[in-house]
């Protein structure tokens, strides 16, 4: 335990709280600088903001004691800072200052996806090294204590699998589409809302699911993995249609970051995928988020709510920090390296869009056969023209390599208006 | 942190593994050994198992290094023992082994909702006094990392509202009789899989859930709490044609313990409750459980898993065995007392059972006015005899007690074949 965060534990009385200095000033910032103020949290001391916009951002409502600035260096050799709270998000220059704030035997506690899932190992090995704490439970999943859960109630399972809607943008849009309507009005809808970027491609593509769904592989299924092992499929080659074929087959289209432990390998995948109306996974709606875990001994244990927004996001930071405040250890989760593929041998939904004539069906058919997969349904909705036809076949439990295999064969008729779109199911 | 408990850190290399000693050894505690002896978790070490038939006990499975014993004396005195794991139950003797234990200096981890929801304050007080750790994540909702939760994850909220299917018991009758069972062969069943003692009285009426409550009105809303304030309401009264008239509600129910903070009031109550479909609440099945908490900042979270069964609940106990081990300390939640009432201003659902006359409503809407409680419905199913005749009356949001002086006037009606069967809507 280092000197500068033991100030403060359950055994004894405070001998000073811990003197926090925030970097950024944006949404979850200003809520963390709110909840200290309001709820004025024992052991907690609010005593530096840095950002940039110094006029812009400075408010009122913070106390006259806490010391505003734009030198970031001050900040982090500062001996009156206990513990750096970064959340400016990005590798940089947010790496940098952590590694600065670490190097200093402070503790830092982020809700940086980015940084943790790339250069969380290497961090936390520089944290213990000079006396430090890191803490990032606000990085996956918000306000829901997932990573919490992992440290402490769950870490003495032995968990096996690791489902995810991990992506709040994402959420939305399809739980929109799922209503009726198309992605881009539902996309821009989102933008306005403030819930999508102006570009949305970290989102949509599956990058910010799956640098969150790498650090819970590490804590959950203790795999050291480079997230960029992960090849995410984006959510913008859904069209409506599909959440109409969808639900005939009693489904709905979810944005879902898995991974699993199975004989030995390890198998992760992040993208848009059905899941059964039925299935807690369809219960999630809105920006909500959703994770659950399923352990060899306990079981499932789900956990759903409010997965990023500046208040819940907050109580994650103010809770890690109030951990630091206490003395309180993360259980180590040490993490091997393992090989990763995307193999999930679960059933499969292919959308094709043909102009349609004879004979579309029996190539695909044969091409599936050919590598040994067996069709569960094949199904053609009334009412769409036979120049732009969409049509769905769904196939038994089968390799995803086996699958594309089979698709790349018929890849090349020029029926095909656009790719087939090939999509796990989930049972 | 006691010398005893400060053998493995997260920043050190273990020095000596912590030595625990299993009290007990029904179905989860042998789940946790055999955890223990599977996952060989490093800094944990099982050194002795306490219980009454050692000969019937004994299993050949647990390592030859470890000490069985029927003498608990030895085993609370004895200076190779670092954390003794109460898994008997019950107020006595489990209460007074946990006392000895804490006296020793000895930190404790017990899954004794009882015992803590009880004795909990003063049981932690004594182990701070001494240098010792009590834990106790397995008491409420098993293998759910609730409390977990609380002490950290969310820690940074000022939680408002606690709701909570936490009897598994209670659940799995409830969910068969939505299904359109009836009570009594429903509980023979439950009796018949062990999901339900041979007197069930501490699941059905209530006493179970409301031990769990206050546990966590403690650590969640901050109130200590003596169970008995809490007046459960049974599940026995209800009928099938309960579960009827609720899904003609867009309803089905579930025995709910929930408690909020409001107007510096603290309401708390167990009890059957219609829960609307669409709500998290009815996912709930089987002998699941589910915990929803209300944050002022982070907005809702819910749990959801196996509330019970060895080895969930073996799981919360290893967790909290590692949490030791590796130095980590809960964030201190200091509670208050509050005055407790019953009193949440919601809908209600009120079933009569009546031998049919004419001016039975006209009583029972005017004992209803005079309360100046608004009615929502009045719903009578056809195909019931006019003798024994079953229809409801909603209610718009009022007091639980101005419900019940309403009632308590149409009481003495003679053509009452029971009591009226009050419940309240969740929304």
């Amino acid at each position: 335990m280092s000197e500068q965060n033991s100030a403060f534990s359950q055994d004894s009385r405070a001998v000073r709280p811990l003197r926090i200095a925030l970097f950024g000033f944006g949404t979850v910032a200003s809520s963390v600088a709110r909840i200290l103020v309001e709820t004025n949290p024992e052991g907690l001391e609010l005593t530096h903001i840095y950002c940039r916009s110094l006029a812009k951002r400075r408010v009122d409502w913070v106390p006259q004691s806490v010391l505003w600035t734009d030198d970031a260096a001050s900040v982090l050799t500062s001996p009156d800072v206990d513990v750096v709270v970064e959340l400016a998000g990005g590798l940089d220059p947010a790496g940098g200052w952590v590694r600065a704030a670490l190097e200093q035997g402070k503790s830092v506690v982020t809700a940086n996806k980015k940084l943790i899932s790339f250069q969380g190992v290497e961090l936390e090995r520089l944290a213990v090294s000079k006396g430090g704490h890191l803490k990032y439970g606000a990085a996956v999943a918000g306000g829901i204590p997932v990573i919490p859960a992992l440290e402490q109630g769950l870490a003495g399972d032995a968990i096996e699998r690791v489902e995810g809607i991990l992506n709040g943008t994402c959420n939305f849009i399809l739980s929109k589409m799922e209503e009726g309507a198309d992605y881009a009005p539902v996309l821009a809808e989102a933008q306005a809302k403030g819930y999508a970027e102006a570009d949305p491609t970290e989102d949509v593509g599956g990058f910010d699911a799956r640098a969150k769904l790498s650090i819970l592989m590490r804590l959950a299924l203790r795999v050291a993995v480079n997230p960029e092992e992960i090849v995410p499929k984006a959510i913008t080659a859904l069209r409506a249609i599909d959440f109409s074929y969808a639900r005939d087959l009693g489904c709905t289209i979810r944005q879902v970051a898995r991974s699993e432990r199975k004989d030995g390998r390890v198998a992760a995948a992040v993208g848009p995928v059905l899941v059964p109306l039925r299935s807690p996974m369809a219960w999630s709606r809105g920006t909500e988020n959703m994770v659950i875990f399923s352990g060899q001994y306990g079981g499932n244990v789900v956990f759903s709510g409010h997965g990023a927004g500046g208040d819940p996001t907050a109580v994650a930071v103010v809770s890690d920090l109030l951990t630091l405040a206490h003395g309180s250890r993360r259980v180590k989760l040490p993490s091997e390296k393992a090989k990763i593929d995307d193999e999930f041998e679960v059933p499969h939904y292919i959308r094709f869009l043909v102009n349609d004539r004879p004979g579309i069906v029996s190539s695909i058919t044969a091409a599936l056969a050919k590598e040994e997969i067996n069709i569960r349904a094949i199904v053609q909705k009334a009412g769409y023209p036979a120049q732009a036809l969409p049509f769905v076949v769904t196939v038994e439990p089968c390799k995803t390599s086996s699958l594309r295999r089979a698709l790349q064969s018929v890849r090349s008729m020029d029926c095909l208006l656009e790719e087939p779109l090939e999509l796990q199911m989930m049972e």
